[in-house]
């Protein structure tokens, strides 16, 4: 099969997920190393684990809700990354936010990866709250504004766009966060760098 | 806090569990480098994910079932490791085997490792099914007579012995397969692994 060396490794996260934080800030890199470039894709555990899989929240669920809050620390600092947020705190609202980026992907394509940034900075480096789309106006992007994130957040475009990309990404078989998607592979899991890694070097196996 | 060279690493798993088939097939290489012995813990699914957290079986649950069918073969290509199980065969009885192995513990303890390798390697690399207690008879493990396991698997100690050891495993929060835990420190996934060594290298984070 003729691999294409130039294509994208398509990023598929929720920006609720602790474990999507981790893994976007060690995917480019990975992307850099083999040539291939990031497409964020955002997806809504609300709509794949609750809706289509009938599971429940990951911190609800009896034993492993315990391990994870556990976990997510144990990454973070193994990391050396800021995590301020309370593992406690009710879920952020992720809509305005995976709206943003929608919307971004669509009138801002080269400012997607800062946006990104951004935001899982804000909500899980610094434990903000982005729940409403006025959330997002005191967000500092490269080349897009925040007043402007905000109202396109609250729009309907946004929302048609989001819609689409969820159903996109559950025909491709994406239910968790983060995935990463490439030449039509999927590894699910910020465990699973290591293989995607593996994977570009060596062609798959 | 004084590390305890000599300590076991407790590997908790289910005989269902390919996941816990791969790493079982890693964890003594990874234990000898660090000087540590290997507890071999059942623990079950149908309790922990069935009853406890209120989820599915893993492969009945849309998306990610057919995710993990995909991941086990790939898995299994990687390491090179036999995988004679249909994946989409009934699920395995893991009771008698799970209570061979607690009754195995406690009389013959020297002979419990081969003992996991020897079924591990039956259901999962030859694909046959050990659903029941006569089932075990065939299996050929070194200090172990395979008529004197299948009646051990079908008695009341054997029986006692695998619920007490599942409680503790609830009370310890155990839930997936594999789990790895090492000076009261849960490491869940057979792609911790690597975590668990650099855990046993450094000391922990």
């Amino acid at each position: 099969m003729l691999r294409d060396m130039a294509g994208t490794i398509r990023f598929h996260f929720d920006f609720i997920s602790p474990y999507g934080y981790f893994a976007s800030l060690r995917i480019e890199a990975l992307a850099q190393r083999h040539g291939r470039t990031v497409e964020w894709c955002p997806m809504l555990l609300g709509v794949s684990v609750l809706k289509v899989m009938g599971l429940k929240p990951l911190l609800d669920t009896p034993l492993k809700g315990d391990y994870i809050r556990h976990d997510v620390r144990r990454h973070a600092r193994r990391d050396g990354v800021p995590l301020g947020r309370d593992l406690d705190a009710p879920v952020m609202n992720p809509l305005p936010t995976a709206r943003a980026l929608c919307w971004a992907k669509r009138h801002h394509p080269a400012s997607q990866a800062a946006l990104v940034h951004a935001i899982y900075a804000a909500c899980w480096g610094e434990g903000r709250d982005l729940s409403t789309p006025q959330d997002l106006a005191s967000l500092s992007v490269p080349g897009l504004a925040g007043e402007e994130l905000a109202a396109a957040a609250a729009g309907e475009e946004a929302a048609q766009l989001l819609r689409d990309a969820v159903q996109a990404s559950l025909a491709a078989g994406i239910f968790g966060s983060p995935t990463f998607e490439v030449d039509g592979e999927l590894f699910w899991g910020v465990d699973r760098l290591g293989d995607l890694d593996d994977w570009l070097t060596s062609g798959g196996w």
